[in-house]
C-alpha cells in the first residue's frame, strides 16, 4: 500500500476565518480525506509540529510527500529541507502543489529560483488545459478542468523545462502558466501542481482530486538499484597503449 | 565581440610538475588561447585571486563563463557562487568542463548532487560519440572523438534530464557516460562537457578545441526581454461572477 | 487486467535451426510465457497469418502490442500499419523489439528512418546501463544488464529526441546506444528496448523479461477524454475591436 | 551568407481580394522581404510552379525552407515531399508557419497527425507568452507578442512532445497553444510558428518578422559529419568468449 504523507503550513487555516470555514481540518486534512478514499495509507504533518512533523522515521516511511506552503517558507529549518531532499534522491516521490512553488525544497531540487513567476488575486477563471493525454498524471480528466476562481499564475515562471509538461493553464485576465509539470531527480520522481489557492474550496473539485491522485500514483518510487558513485574498478582489462605525454602544440 | 572568461582552480599546475609540463599557463591559458584564436574576447580568472577572480566587474562583462575545478570546490566562496548563480540566470552563458561537475555553481543550477558519478584514473581509451548531429556544439565534428588517454566517468551520472543530450562516451573499461549535455536556466545557458583530466593534453585536441568554441557561440545570452515576476495587474478585464464560498461537499 | 498482444514476424524461427532451437515455440511465445506469468492477458499475432493476425477485433481489445519484425518490414501491409498506426494514437501501448526499430510504424510514428543504425553480429559483450533510476522501466534492476554475446547496435541511432532516456548501452567493439528509449504519440505511449537478436536467448534473461513486464505496465492507455479536434466555439464572449485591415508598411 | 527559400501556396492571394490586398506580392513576398533587409540571401518558390518551385537544385541550395500552406496540402507531390524529407534529414532547416501545421512534410517529419488542433476565426485577441527566455529564438523579444486580432488554434495539438517549447498563446476564447515549438530531425532542425492567418497582416508584424529571422538564425545547417549507417567493423578487438547456446529455462 502506497504510503502518503500530506505536509501543510497550517497557517491561514488558523489565522483566517474564511480559510478555516473552507477547510475546518486543514487543507492538508481535505487532501488527506480524499486520497484516503483512494485506497492510499495517509499521514499528515504540519510546520508546528516539532521538527515540522518530518521526522526521520515519517520521511523513511513516506512513499509520497505533497507538500503545501505559501507565508511560511523561510521558517521551515534547513536541516529538515535537506532531508527531505536526500529523500527525494532514494526514490521518494514529491508533488508540490500551488504556492509550494515558492518552497525551498522545490527551489533547491529544481535549481533555479521556482518562487519567481507572476501572481493576481482577482477571483479569475481557470482552464487547465491537458497538454499530454497520454500522460498517467491526467487520466480521467476530460480536455481541460474549469476553476470557475482561483489564484492567478503567469509566466514566466521560472523553472527548469520540464522533463514533461502535462498542463497549461488559461486564464480570464490574459495569462498562461504551465501548471502541471513533471520532473525526475536522483532516484525520485517530482510532480507540481499549480491550483488549490487558500481561499477556494480547490481541494474539494473532483477533478483536482483526481489529478493528485494519479500524482500519487506516478511519483511511487522506483525499486531501481542505488547507484553506486566514486572510485569504480574497471568492468574489462585495460590495453596498456603506448602513449607520450610530450605536448608539441604548445 | 563575445567575452569570455575563463575560471581556473589552477592549483595541479603549481603542485603537479606532469600537469604544470603539459600546463605551463595553466589549463585557463591553454582554453584562453584557441579561444582568443577562434575570435573570441578571453580574459581569465583563478582560485586564488582576490574574489577569486570574480569581481561584480568581471562578471557583468562576462558573455560566457567557462569552469575548471577539481580539488578545491569547498574553497570557492558562497557568496561569489551566488554571484555567478545571480549572472547565469539573467543571462551568462556557463561551459562548465570535466571535473567542475563537482563544482558548487554547477550543482546548485542543477538542483542535484551533480559530484556523483562513477570515475577511474586508469590511462583508458575514450571515444565521444555524436548522438545528436543536427546540435550546433557538435558542428564540424566527425562521427565520435577519440581521446587514447583520459580518465574514466561513468554512468549513474547524478544530473537531472538534459534538455538536450549531445555527446555519449564510450569507456575502455566498460562504462558509458553523457558527456554533452545542455540545459536553459532562467535567461541563461548551460553547456557541461566531460573531457580534460589535468594529467593528459585534452585541450590541445583541435576536435575537442572546437567543442568548446562552439559551446562558447551556443551559449552567448539571447537578448530577450527579463521577465517581470510578482504581483500582476490584469491585461484583461475579469468579470464579476455570482461565486459562493459555501462548501457543500465537506 | 491489462491486456497484451505479442506480434512476431516469425520467420527466423522456420528457416534457421539455430533461432528454432532457441524459441520452439517463437520469439512470440518466450515472450508471452513469461507476460502470462507476470499476470497480464497475452495473445499472439505473426506476419504469416490473415490481417498479420492483427484484425481489427484483436486490436481493439490490445492494450498493449509487443512487435519484433527484422527480415520481413516490407511485407507488412500498409493498411495494416495504418490501423495500428490509429490505435497507438488512441491509447494503445506499443513495445518495439531490437530489430523492430526498422519496422513501419516504428517510422512513421517517430518520423525519422529508424532504420539507420550501425550493427555487427560478432557475439560481442553487451551492458545496458540504467541512465533513469527514477523511471519505472528500470525498477527492480542493478545498475546495469550484461549480456554476454548480442548483435551490436550502435550511435548514430536516427530516431528523435527521446521523451525519456532510460538505458544506454556499452558495447565490446567500442560503441554506445540509446537502448531504452520512451515517447508519447497522441494518447498512447512508445518504449523501444534494443536487445533481443535472434541467435542469442536473450528473452530467456530475467533481468529483460523484467524491462519487458515494465515496459507493458508503462505503456497502458491512460483513460484521459479522446481530445475533439476541429472548428471550436469560443468558451468566451469575444470582445469586437476597432480594427483596421489598412496596411502600412507595404 | 544564408540561403532561404520562401514556400507559399499563394492561392488565397489570387482568389480572395483581401487576403491580395494585404499582401499584394504573396505572403511569400512580404516574407522575403523583411528576411533580405535582415542580411538573408531569400528565394521564393510556390505551389503552382513546375516541381512546386522545389528543384533538386533548389533545394540543394537552400539552408533553411519556410512553408505556407493551408488548403492545397494534398496538391503537394509525395515526391516532392520526399524530397524536402530527406534534405531536412540532411541538414536543411525548416520552419512551419500557420497553417503549415497540416501540411505533409509536416506531420511526415513529426510521425503524428499534426494537422489536429481546435481552430476558430473569430477576430480574437493572441498573447504569444515566451516560455523559454533564454532561447535564442526570443532574442530581442518583450514577455509577450500581442496580436490585436488572429485566428485561434487551441489545444490538445496533436504533435510529438517538443524538443524545446518556445511561445505559447493565449487566446481571447480561453484556450492555450503551443506556439513555437522546436525538433532536431536527423542533421535537421525543424521550427513551427503559429501566427499568420492570411486574413491578417501579421507578416508585417515587426516582431512576429524578429521571430522568423531569430528562427532562420537557429535552424541554419550544422556541418556535423553525416552519420553512416549499416554494418561496421569494430573499434577494438572483440574477445572469443566460452559461450553456450544450449537454453535451460524452456
Amino acid at each position: 500500500m502506497v504510503r502518503v504523507t500530506v505536509w501543510n503550513e497550517n497557517r491561514h487555516e488558523k489565522n483566517n476565518p474564511v480559510v478555516g470555514g473552507i477547510y475546518p481540518n486543514g487543507i492538508h486534512g481535505a487532501i488527506a480525506d480524499f486520497l484516503t478514499k483512494a485506497g492510499f495509507e495517509v499521514g499528515t504533518a504540519t510546520l508546528d509540529e516539532p521538527e515540522h512533523g518530518l521526522t526521520e522515521q515519517v520521511l523513511n516511511q513516506t512513499d509520497v510527500l505533497i507538500w503545501w506552503g505559501h507565508l511560511a517558507h523561510h521558517e521551515v529549518e534547513d536541516s529538515i529541507v535537506d532531508k527531505v531532499y536526500q529523500r527525494v534522491l532514494k526514490g521518494m516521490g514529491l508533488i508540490v502543489l500551488h504556492s509550494g512553488h515558492a518552497s525551498k525544497i522545490f527551489s533547491k531540487l529544481l535549481g533555479t529560483p521556482t518562487g519567481q513567476l507572476k501572481w493576481r488575486e482577482a477571483d479569475e477563471k481557470e482552464r487547465i488545459w491537458v497538454i499530454d493525454p497520454a500522460h498517467p498524471i491526467a487520466s480521467g480528466l476530460g480536455e481541460y478542468i474549469e476553476l470557475q476562481q482561483e489564484e492567478m499564475y503567469g509566466e514566466h515562471f521560472n523553472i527548469p523545462t520540464p522533463d514533461q509538461l502535462v498542463f497549461v493553464s488559461w486564464f480570464e485576465g490574459g495569462e498562461v502558466f504551465r501548471s502541471g509539470v513533471t520532473y525526475h531527480r536522483g532516484q525520485g520522481k517530482v510532480f507540481y501542481f499549480r491550483p488549490g489557492h487558500e481561499t477556494y474550496p480547490t481541494y474539494y473539485n473532483k477533478e483536482i482530486q483526481k489529478v493528485i491522485e494519479n500524482g500519487v500514483r506516478w511519483a511511487v518510487p522506483s525499486q531501481t538499484a542505488e547507484p553506486v558513485y566514486g572510485n569504480a574498478a574497471p568492468l574489462e582489462p585495460i590495453k596498456s597503449k603506448p602513449y607520450s605525454r610530450e605536448v608539441t602544440e604548445i
